[in-house]
């Protein structure tokens, strides 16, 4: 947990960023009013349910401040996390900044066009005089797609937690024949939240024999069975960032053609972190992976995108996949998870976290990747 | 788990509804696109993550069949959950329909506006020449402030999951001094799954000594003691309904300041179930069980409203609280939760979810609720 300064100059250094971007895409905005709970969470450090906050164009200006927005319930918690922010207490806290806005001066107020409901709209557009409402799309999801160092390691904590839970359930002889796949998936839970975890990052899939060709398979009671695949896509969740691995073993003892697909899909998770640069485009790193799998003639069965952008969210900017058509930026973090499935049978998908720079990227996922089998 | 044609006749019967509300509140409407995740499994059963539902207010007229689109993801999904609507297979699900309706003569189709964002809006508002896009607010919400029989039983289902889960980690000598107030939520969830959840209704609240005076305390490394009040808010998931239940015990030994507080808290609770009848204003059975907690003096302490509605999600309409203008329908679901808060001492709350009819409310959380000290 770094310390409360560090924490209001990283928020602080987000709002700056905000300004600028906001600038950029609506020229002659006085201020952005954020509503979306993550992006508020990363502009002010607040993690309360109900809060928005207003960032200035300009802050030098006389009455510029930006501000924060949540009701009485969340007096004491936003005191403590966003104490750098003026406090403008309210229920109706999008409407509170609005007006606090208009009587500060402004009169073209960005909002987050892309999760004000229509509904909540038609509520503030009409309600202060004088103040227009102007859409933006994306400019806090585009920030947040460049992590800072508190955030990389954050991320990595949370890895780290991952990391160590599978560990253990391992050792523990969880991962065997006989277990069911939601006893698999509860032991795993329960080892991340002992381990240090606020939460899970998303449901844990645990995939035995056939349905490891499943990609997004929820754990049943089906029982594992001796040379089984077993496909295991899980995450933490620490200081409210997200991990994401996913691990593929075998039981027992395992087949040849077990072994084929697996070395081809390790081949196709490496080509990928290879890949994964500064500056390539989002959709040639799908490709580097994926035409490793296409030159195996399993190109049909790689039916899903290579990866996605990882934060605050389990799934966020940069898309990651065969028609994404962004460039990965130095500082952003995404998962590489190729998959090959043959419905039946099964299917593996190895699957890694990684910080994306100028040079090789970070891995930010330890376990073992080289093909195993359990016994 | 319902028989299909019986789910399918429950899903049809709540379409019907919809056509009824959708006249009332949008005269001259020819249809409305439902978009929310939880309305659209309501009124189709359909689960996936991407779906739009399309609900004619005339269906005996030509080319108004009532249709469901999603993606290939889901296409054997929604033949089996869904067959008893017309597909329209697409990624943009929302316009896909929109189409559709356009093509079989639709000139006014509603949406949810307390749903679609001002992009999606955008985004669907020119999109089909000739059609003019109408806002609504609540509709599907409103139909499902009343249960049928099939969700009443899946409720209850949850609330059996919940109560035997807690008999068991008592049982277990979970909940003793020496634990983590983690500790014991990990090891509800974990019973709560072993029992048949599908998934956890919340953030499981355990909250020991003062934390217990904090209404919604998230878990910590806090170890319980003797003498510690420890109050415990959790839920399951069933066939995609929630339970919602709080029990406040005492460890080892109690004071009788515990024992005075929880009675009045008992008696408040008593007071709330017995106002919770259909007709009854949802301000008023709130004020029942407030009035008993004012006239011992604590009415300041009792600092949330007394309850929500409980279904396909864990607050819902109803609200039950001290400014709530609505009326208590007959096959209402709510829980009645009433509690009071010493900062710094310890809280007491206690809750259990009931079906509303024209007689007493039917309890579905059967955990005893009198006095007691676990040792």
């Amino acid at each position: 947990m770094p310390s409360v300064m560090a924490r209001f100059d990283a928020t602080a250094t987000r709002r700056d960023r905000l300004r600028a971007a906001l600038i950029d895409a609506v020229p002659g905005a006085d201020a952005v009013l954020v509503t979306d709970a993550v992006n508020v969470r990363y502009l002010s450090g607040f993690t309360g349910s109900n809060g928005a906050v207003l960032v200035w164009a300009d802050p030098d200006a006389a009455g510029h401040d930006d501000a924060i927005s949540t009701d009485g319930r969340y007096t004491v918690q936003v005191g403590e996390q966003a104490a750098d922010l003026m406090l403008v207490g309210a229920r109706e806290v999008a409407k509170a900044l609005l007006e606090s806005a208009g009587r500060a001066g402004a009169r073209r107020v960005g909002f987050e066009a892309d999760s004000v409901t229509v509904a909540g709209h038609a509520a503030l557009a009409g309600a202060v005089a004088g103040v227009d409402l102007v859409a933006t799309s994306g400019l806090v999801e585009g920030l947040r797609e460049v992590k800072d160092a508190g955030e990389i390691g954050a991320i990595a904590r949370a890895c780290g937690v991952a990391d160590t839970a599978l560990a253990q359930i391992i050792d523990d002889g969880m991962i065997a024949p006989g277990r069911s796949e939601r006893a698999v998936a509860r032991a795993l839970e329960w080892a991340m939240y002992r381990h240090g975890a606020a939460g899970i990052a998303f449901e844990t899939i645990v995939a035995a024999g056939a349905n490891s060709a499943v990609p997004h398979h929820r754990p049943t009671d089906a029982v594992l069975g001796a040379g089984d695949f077993v496909k295991i896509d899980f995450g933490a969740v620490v200081d409210g960032y997200h991990s994401d691995m996913t691990r593929t073993y075998v039981l027992v003892a395992a087949q040849p053609w077990q072994r084929e697909v697996y070395e081809l899909v390790a081949a196709a998770a490496t080509a990928g972190r290879r890949a994964a640069r500064a500056g390539t485009g989002a959709g040639a790193v799908d490709g580097a992976a994926r035409a490793v799998i296409d030159a195996a003639g399993r190109g049909a069965e790689f039916v899903h995108g290579l990866g996605h952008g990882v934060g605050l969210q389990i799934h966020e900017a940069p898309s990651v996949g065969s028609g994404a058509t962004g460039t990965l930026l130095d500082g952003a973090v995404v998962t590489v998870e190729p998959g090959v499935y043959l419905p039946g049978r099964g299917g593996v998908r190895i699957e890694d976290t990684v910080v994306v720079s100028d040079g090789p990227c970070q891995i930010l996922t330890a376990t073992d990747r080289t093909f195993t089998v359990l016994d």
